[in-house]
């Protein structure tokens, strides 16, 4: 079975608001076993509903629609459906009856367009809305699957995951077992990841290896169903032992996890605790380091050391390192990772000092960075990168980087 | 002229991302005056590209694609593209170069499958790529106008702006004269706001008032076409000033601006400086400060003080003040605020310490947050504010209300 998903609302065509819709059911379809091939959006216009109505009848097996099932002018898509496919709206009387609860509960005298969110096509199933007016439909006519669902995702979401998706897994007895799993990467381009396991792309159909690159990371997603030859998890098993022997040392974790995550964790099984002194970087570090619930554990502060006085005075560095080997020097990098660490007395100190451009700085260009981390028994470390990008890209992929020295330099697999 | 924007990439489909390109590439062309009918998201497909390329060409002037322009096998619409419309692709000296730069640059070796992102359809206007390696296109043949944007958003955004909308502004002498003005609001709800002024929105068709809400900001996007009555500018103004009248209090800002962006300029004019002791923050407030480029006119540096120990030790706040009352206090707000403002030299410190959640603490619920505002030569200021929402909105709009009390107490409209 292959979907498309329609969304209508002229607001989604003049960039008012993002289809977050089509992302939320193309992943649920996913999990279902069934292939989306299109996402279409279309305004609140009939001529030009029904055509992409007529598209989509040709090319998916199932249609879902989301938007246009409210109360006013332009909510038209139940109309426009049921003119297509030659059918009358009838009232429903369970769903009418929760629009006026709803007016009584909340004190308001109830319009008559609203009679309009009771209307449902008829012959089809209803699905009920517990979080607002408009009930969704699904109905089976003509070879097709239709699914009708409401555009507030705070009403599509509950009502797609209680009533939406039963209906359609009760179509097909048998729903094919499909799973995924995600492997992330980072310090390897997509492209150069993808020439070190190219034959293992050609060659896979079961599971599937799709590279998705984005904010300096790259992942391989692995979709497997079960077959003759093994259960989904058996076969990605296999083919991730494969993906790993050739760069498993630029993975970093599974899933929905990022370096700052798994760093954590790590310093929370070892008990360690860490502090960073931040010039490049401005606090991003900082920042994502206690955007994690429960980061207080394992740190207990540190500095933005912006200017050369503030790395002087609130991290004390000395005056003579700056003035002989610049803030942008691995030197400086050094003393400010020992220091932060001994500042807040903490076992870790890490420290970042580049430019960030757009202008170049002590005769660097935009993109150096300085990486400097102290480890409690180890000897100092500093990396320097050259970066390129946006101010952001290059602060962003910097934190990225410090996060993957800590945990390599913990795990012994960086020098 | 009507448009279609086609987005390429499986990943949208499988819904790990969200099209957040045709909501940008919207906006904009609303801005020039071109109706958006369709998007369509199709998959990293090749039969599949060539059929809603075909379907777009019957029904759309300009198809705008976005994505598959990168070096691996799964890009594949340039060929696609050139594919259809019987073209060649053709190397891009120039992109070419700049690909090769770029590998230097970052001191890695390039793979052969990157050299394929230099290759362009022949006859097309090349748009340059500033953040990025492959390069995008422009091509009127047969009746429609073609572009070609990469997939990443920041290649994407800052390659339209530069190069890709003049291209198409260059087509039509004639652009109808539309014009559009952001007011942006903070501190004030969005239903607060359109209750406010509901009659307004009513009864404008020329300028539209569009509101829209977001990270605990309002917008009101109005758009106006010259016409008999006067001037789009003109129409605007007088609807701005009517709006102002009613909510000007909120207003903070027009366009693409932000409070931070606001308070640094605001700061610069004064010639004044400001450092930041964060708890609840995090070091929010200062990455964001410093994501500003030109920060260091006026930020020194300042402290992330998550546990009491760094609150006392970095920012020197007596133990009292916390024994007495608490980390989570107006008393330690205020204290922090103060003396970072005199441990780093600056003419403003603020302090932001509460609680983020999801747990409550010292005894208060998730959401109390108190800000500290020093500014020298005015009382010490602190707010007790009670917000909702998950541990990342409290956190930025604690940010918000920090850059916005500042603001107001600088600018004398807050006591």
């Amino acid at each position: 079975m292959n979907a498309e998903i329609i969304a209508v609302g002229s607001e989604l065509l003049l960039g008012q608001i993002v289809n977050t819709n089509a992302r939320f059911l193309s992943r649920q379809l996913a999990d279902l076993g069934i292939n989306v091939y299109y996402h279409t959006v279309v305004g609140d216009n009939p001529d030009r509903l029904k055509s992409a109505m007529e598209i989509a009848q040709k090319r998916a097996d199932l249609i879902i629609f989301t938007g246009g099932l409210g109360p006013t002018k332009d909510d038209l898509t139940k109309d426009t459906i049921a003119g297509q496919l030659g059918k009358q709206l009838v009232l429903d009387e369970e769903a009418m009856k929760s629009i006026e609860l709803y007016f009584e509960k909340t004190n308001r005298v109830m319009t008559e367009n609203n009679r309009k969110q009771a209307l449902v096509i008829e012959g089809s199933t209803v699905l009920k809305n517990d979080h607002g007016m408009a009930p969704g439909m699904f109905l089976v006519t003509g070879g097709n699957k239709y699914m009708l669902l409401p555009g507030p995702p705070s009403e599509m979401e509950p009502m797609f995951l209680k009533y939406g998706q039963n209906a359609i897994a009760g179509l097909s007895g048998n729903k094919a077992k499909i799973e995924s799993r995600v492997l992330r990467f980072f310090g390897i381009g997509e492209a150069a990841l993808e020439s070190e396991i190219e034959d293992l792309i050609d060659k896979q159909s079961n599971p599937t290896i799709a590279p998705l690159a984005g904010d300096g990371e790259v992942t391989l997603r692995l979709t497997a169903r079960d077959d003759s030859t093994g259960t989904a998890q058996a076969l990605i098993d296999e083919v991730e032992a494969a993906i790993m022997a050739r760069v498993g040392e630029h993975f970093y974790g599974y899933d929905e996890t990022s370096l700052m995550i798994e760093l954590t964790k790590l310093l929370k099984n070892r008990n360690m605790t860490l502090s960073a002194a931040e010039s490049l970087t401005g606090g991003m570090f900082q920042q994502e380091l206690t955007s994690i619930s429960g980061a207080s554990s394992l740190f207990n502060g540190g500095v933005v050391c912006y200017s050369n006085e503030a790395k002087i005075e609130l991290v004390k560095v000395m005056p003579e390192t700056i003035e002989n080997h610049g803030a942008v020097s691995s030197e400086c990098a050094a003393e400010l990772a020992a220091n932060i660490a001994s500042v807040t007395n903490s076992d870790i100190g890490i420290s970042f000092t580049g430019v960030a451009g757009p202008d170049s700085l002590e005769g660097h260009p935009a993109g150096t960075v300085f990486i400097g981390v102290h480890i409690k028994g180890l000897p100092l470390h500093v990396e320097r990168l050259s970066l390129s990008g946006s101010r952001s890209a290059i602060r962003k992929r910097s934190v990225k980087f410090g996060c993957q020295i800590i945990i390599n330099r913990l795990t012994g697999t960086r020098k």
